[in-house]
């Protein structure tokens, strides 16, 4: 018989999970009740108000999907696209190129336009892309690229989208509640996220909301959605006002979520914004005065997620684990072109402080000196 | 502002979410650490050593989908289907019906085989089907059908879809951790269940089992799965020793299931299986004297699903209401063809009681007498 579960508590630097607030943990462990329950359909028309007020719209479709933020990706695709459609995809980090697989996975043919890891797309980029291989239905691209740390600037792109006549999809996993994600204002059509990047909830729920152009394509698909899980058509039925059971809700993931975006808007969203900012620039200086340098174009760096360059001769993971068993401060290592050749600093929700900062600058200042 | 989500307690008497245990609330609300975090990983190979007892089975292919019991379905079916191939559906209420949905969407040339609503399928059934229409790759059938009650006996079944060159996927989902599940002694390729049932964790996470075989056509697809989130070829890489990261999973609830399941084990699966089939004994006699009839066959009746007739002239819907308002006492209506005209009441996991029983009996009593 294993004995329980007992974990040590960590700072989470990394690129996600970030801390959770004990109020979330609290919530967490409020009793079950039933999905059907009139105080539960309560509490999901609070979150679905509280989810609006984050993504900044007013979309009707708005909701949280089942599923870590990957399932918030694919439920995005594989509601806009029916197969033989025709989609393009941005790649310039390990979520691109994700993006781009779960396109082809749902039937659509694929195009993609690259940038090089850690720089960003401009408008002409996608102009090109139209006009050279369109016209696609769907566009999409990632806001925040946590492989990278590169900030994408949406409103250009969403105006080469629009023009080009396609709708514009946005990864906003580790954005959301941490930097402006304006999906009303930058003409988004559809846009997901994950709960335990600046919402600091736990893992397991995908927020998402679709605008009435993209829901329009969904409610007149001619075949049915590839994955019955996801079909937002039905999702809605139980989300809105019908509460047609489709899949049992991950009820207490609901009220940590819930407490979650409570917290969220307590704090408001542009000072949020503002303290991951303030965080992001002491750690920046302090990263910098190690001798450390970033590896997204400055231009284009997000604040919450920082992926710096491991020197040479450094062995990466062994300052990880140190951080970790010494510290007890989880970060992150590269991933695909930069495995094994970067770190990857989170400073996401709770986690994005000055005590958090100071901490990660002690120990890695402590640990690179003894390598 | 909303309010905190604060919660009514209920005795959870529905087909799912069940009462849930405090040592398994307090479970989720230990901090959230990473899924790289080497004491994360010794809770998942903790988890699953004791799915695969619970499952009784010696599959290494088991694990812990990121979505509920539906998505264990359709990470089943979609990973053993691939387009164009052929799979036969036993559809006698609900959950085969939305077996046959999955298996279309997954690309399958589906053929179903009926029972009505209540009864259960025989060997015979199987083999007409297979001569007739077969051969198939696959067949799906409920081992516990959530709709109407009844069990169906999986052996038989087993060496009729073997006989007949065919792999053989359950549903499980009702019936784990509440009455005998035997996947390696009954054959079984692929069997998926939920946490909300008879394990009494909140939902969230839907527990998979794959044989040597069915794992081996998993890994020998010439088309990549049609979900990425479900990629079980994927999720193997993380869950197994290569611990690379496919999406990052739901930590918390990944830490209440591990607690559900050492309260499972520390019972005993037999133990358990006796305490669900006492508390349906007690019931059913007590329904039987206030002169309710069950729907399902009385030869296969589920212990942890009692689906019995709503009588003439009962508004069923306004019992429902009454039960969980005055009684907070939740059950469930009907499903599909026993819609408005059934009642479900569950005995599963922490909510198979005397005490529960007795709760029931007697809001039931006071309110049919009332009507």
């Amino acid at each position: 018989m294993f004995e329980a579960a007992d974990v040590t508590p960590r700072m989470l630097m990394g690129p996600g999970p970030s801390d959770v607030s004990e109020r979330v943990l609290a919530a967490m462990a409020k009793p079950t009740i039933g999905h059907l329950d009139p105080r539960f359909l309560e509490i999901l028309n609070e979150l679905r108000g509280m989810l609006r007020d984050v993504f900044q719209t007013k979309n009707d479709l708005t909701l949280a999907v089942s599923g870590t933020g990957s399932a918030g990706m694919e439920a995005c695709v594989v509601n806009l696209i029916e197969p033989g459609e025709s989609m393009l995809v941005c790649v310039n980090g390990v979520f691109g190129a994700r993006m781009a697989d779960v396109a082809e996975r749902s039937g659509a043919v694929v195009t993609t336009v690259s940038r090089p890891w850690g720089e960003v797309f401009t408008a002409d980029d996608i102009k090109d892309a139209i006009a050279d291989k369109g016209p696609f239905k769907l566009v999409g691209i990632v806001h925040a690229e946590t492989s990278t740390g590169a900030a994408q600037p949406i409103e250009p792109i969403s105006r080469a989208v629009h023009e080009g006549g396609a709708l514009l999809l946005v990864d906003a996993v580790t954005s959301l509640g941490g930097m402006e994600v304006a999906v009303d204002d930058w003409n988004i059509d559809a846009c997901y996220s994950g709960t335990q990047k600046c919402l600091s909830c736990p893992p397991g729920l995908a927020p998402v909301t679709f605008s009435p152009a993209a829901a329009d394509v969904i409610m007149q698909r001619k075949t049915k959605v590839r994955s019955w899980y996801l079909d937002m058509s039905m999702m809605m039925q139980y989300w809105g006002r019908e509460r047609l059971y489709h899949h049992t809700a991950p009820i207490n993931m609901v009220y940590g979520l819930h407490e979650a975006l409570r917290i969220v808007l307590e704090e408001g969203l542009p000072a949020r914004w503002q303290r991951h900012a303030a965080a992001h620039d002491t750690l920046k200086k302090g990263l910098e005065s190690l001798g450390l340098s970033y590896l997204a174009d400055p231009a284009h760096q997000l604040p919450m997620l920082n992926a710096v360059a491991a020197p040479e001769g450094v062995a990466e993971a062994e300052v990880r684990t140190a951080l970790l068993e010494d510290y007890s401060i989880e970060i992150g290592g590269g991933l695909g072109d930069f495995k094994g050749k970067a770190w990857r600093i989170g400073l996401m929700g709770e986690s994005a402080t000055k005590r958090h900062v100071t901490a990660l600058l002690e120990g890695f200042s402590a640990l690179l000196a003894g390598t």
